[in-house]
């Protein structure tokens, strides 16, 4: 169950959920049926100098927050819990520099490199790959293939990086499309209608692209000042100046770019949604806890949600907290407390707190729990549905805690 | 003031604000500067059939609701506030037309018409025009111009439909267009990048789309059993079975279409925030009154709000009401009880406090107000800008009621 991607399930009932996208790392020691594994070096570069004034607002789009998380953070945070992406080039101006800085080290973004950018979104990228030929001064290898995004596509899912990044290993050079969504339509110079293109011939071309580094590197060395200035797709420097035929492979919609202002709001209901959408339940060994977490996990599976049970909270320190999920811990033995207090700890330490709550169900009292299980149990779920903003005090007056 | 649009103010300094939307229709009477009158008959027609299948909801999108309100209702709403907009022709499936005659009942569509569509999009526009044609059984004037929109475009504004309206008059055909968000681009048939197309030579063809009646509905009438299944654009069967080339405008941000469940979110959060940037000041007309009113009238403008005032609440029956705005009553004198009891009765009767939060700041004793003024005011402003869903109790905490 573990390697199942949120996509692998009810994709038979409906399309492909837009409200959700994949919160879980592949475990590395288990790899997904059917796919190769990445043996070979994969970097990222994320473009991030622009001004953002599509959105109306005074802060460039990547760094608005969100759910107490910069933008740019949640598109960090895509790449960097996939375990084969070995380092983020995060493309900044100048001016963003020590913001930057700061959203790095608060978010403890261990993977990423931050580079001073050009004045045009391909000089940016250019600088981003030079960062990888500077052998002399940088401690950063060279990547096989390099993945290009834009670091206002927050939702970018492993799967599909996944598929981009062995197309760019065999053909050179990958990208991802979407279909079209409005008709694409040629205009005379009085500004009339000349032809409407017939819409299934054509695809949007989206982020993210991938590239043997090679590749695209010389392609961004020969390119032409008027490639710097108005050019729009990198796609196209590697077919036009290394003959490299991109494999083009039709994405989620999931890739869509935040542009506006209420796109930012979109992103958030779409984060608080998969929250409500996943959790992780830890339980102590005793038989009673494990009885009380499965039947959480009954009823939150089927509510569709995606839940893990740990059976024995010091995994909290493993591998469990580098996904994003809801925690729930249960606890029926209150000389169990101290460990209940460390691993509160852990979790703050960790800053996961700050946008995962944690719910724990501590009950003192193992003799009396019988008949309120039911009741509280439905109550956790309610909860981790509707209520993922409720306040501290209020998650207290019903007996459990947050975080 | 009154006929100045929210576009007007500020653009100089930024981009057009997607997340603003025109609330308030213009003043029959006071037609805007520049721009010339509507004398003729317009329509629209509201293809709503769809079933919605990106959203990944079981509701079809144009039914979902949001702050208490299907989204097709916004929409229908946009257009019934444009005075010269003397019908609207909603096109549904056969399933739901007790649905749809609800949502015309509850929010009072005195302008809308249901009639049943057909099995594809062009189908279904083509049973809205020909509810004009059925001159026998119906009451619908043939219009001179009929507006084709979508149901899942709620923002529309009236500044763009009298550019679209005027266009479709002199030109037969007229059409939004946006500039294209993603490069476009051919792929072979193994799934490889072909070629990608000079982004600045295409558009993006959006809704709302004007014709003169008499065109489009001969073209609908002449075009092919392929067009009616396959077909993806009005503009095209005017062009090809009519000859007439329309004219394209360059549209606002704002005429983005609902089409994953995320774009609910950010209808909302479109919503919210014009509801936080307008509000509707009455007082009463005593000096303490008036003075108040025009404090608050200073702070609320400095947040860039856009304010009216009404020196007489009575003035709540009249053309005030057909605004969407918040309502703040001001009130220093007690014996006025009774013109407050009738005006929160004629706000009730109307259905808009089910959307638009009105605050009464009433204080029976005008000799203790001094003090207590500025305090107020700020708190109201605060509130406005912030706090649109705040709970009905907390409001009356803070001596103000919330209806």
């Amino acid at each position: 169950m573990r390697a199942a991607t949120q996509r692998d399930r009810g994709s038979a009932e409906r399309p492909v959920d837009p409200g959700r996208f994949l919160t879980r790392e592949a475990d590395p020691e288990e790899p997904a049926a059917g796919r190769g594994a990445v043996d070979f070096p994969v970097a990222v570069v994320l473009p991030a100098g622009g001004s953002g004034e599509r959105t109306g607002l005074s802060t460039p789009k990547q760094f608005c927050t969100f759910l107490t998380r910069p933008l740019i953070s949640y598109t960090i945070q895509a790449f960097e819990r996939v375990p084969w992406i070995e380092r983020i080039v995060v493309v900044v101006a100048k001016e963003s520099h020590s913001l930057m800085t700061d959203i790095v080290e608060k978010f403890n973004h261990a993977k990423v490199k931050i580079v001073h950018g050009g004045s045009t979104r391909h000089r940016s990228i250019f600088c981003g790959l030079q960062a990888f030929a500077e052998t002399d001064e940088s401690l950063l290898h060279k990547p096989k293939v390099v993945i290009i995004h834009d670091a206002v596509r927050p939702f970018v899912e492993e799967d599909f990086l996944h598929k981009i990044t062995m197309a760019a290993k065999e053909q050179g050079a990958s990208g991802a499309m979407r279909p079209l969504v409005s008709t694409v339509i040629a205009t005379t110079s009085e500004g009339y209608l000349d032809h409407s293109l017939e819409r299934a011939k054509y695809r949007a071309s989206e982020m993210p692209q991938g590239f043997l580094y090679d590749i695209i590197y010389q392609a961004y060395q020969r390119c032409s000042e008027s490639d710097f200035e108005f050019g729009t797709e990198c796609l196209h420097l590697a077919l036009h100046y290394c003959g490299t035929n991109a494999k083009l492979i039709e994405g989620p919609p999931t890739l869509w770019k935040v542009t506006y202002k209420r796109d930012l709001a979109a992103a958030e209901a779409v984060v608080k949604e998969t929250l409500s959408q996943t959790a992780c339940v830890m339980t102590e060994e005793c038989a009673e806890s494990l009885d009380l977490s499965h039947k959480l996990l009954k009823k939150l599976s089927a509510e569709d949600m995606l839940v893990d049970v740990i059976p024995n909270p010091k995994g909290v320190k493993g591998v469990s907290l580098t996904s994003n999920r809801n925690f729930i811990h249960i606890s029926v033995n209150s000389s169990k407390l101290a460990q209940i207090a460390e691993m509160v700890m852990v979790l703050e330490e960790t800053n996961h707190a700050l946008l995962y709550p944690v719910v724990i169900v501590w009950k003192p009292d193992p003799h009396g729990l019988q008949d309120s299980h039911g009741a509280q149990v439905l109550f956790l779920m309610s909860e981790l549905n509707l209520k993922q903003t409720q306040t501290p005090d209020k998650r207290e007056d019903k007996q459990s805690k947050k975080i």
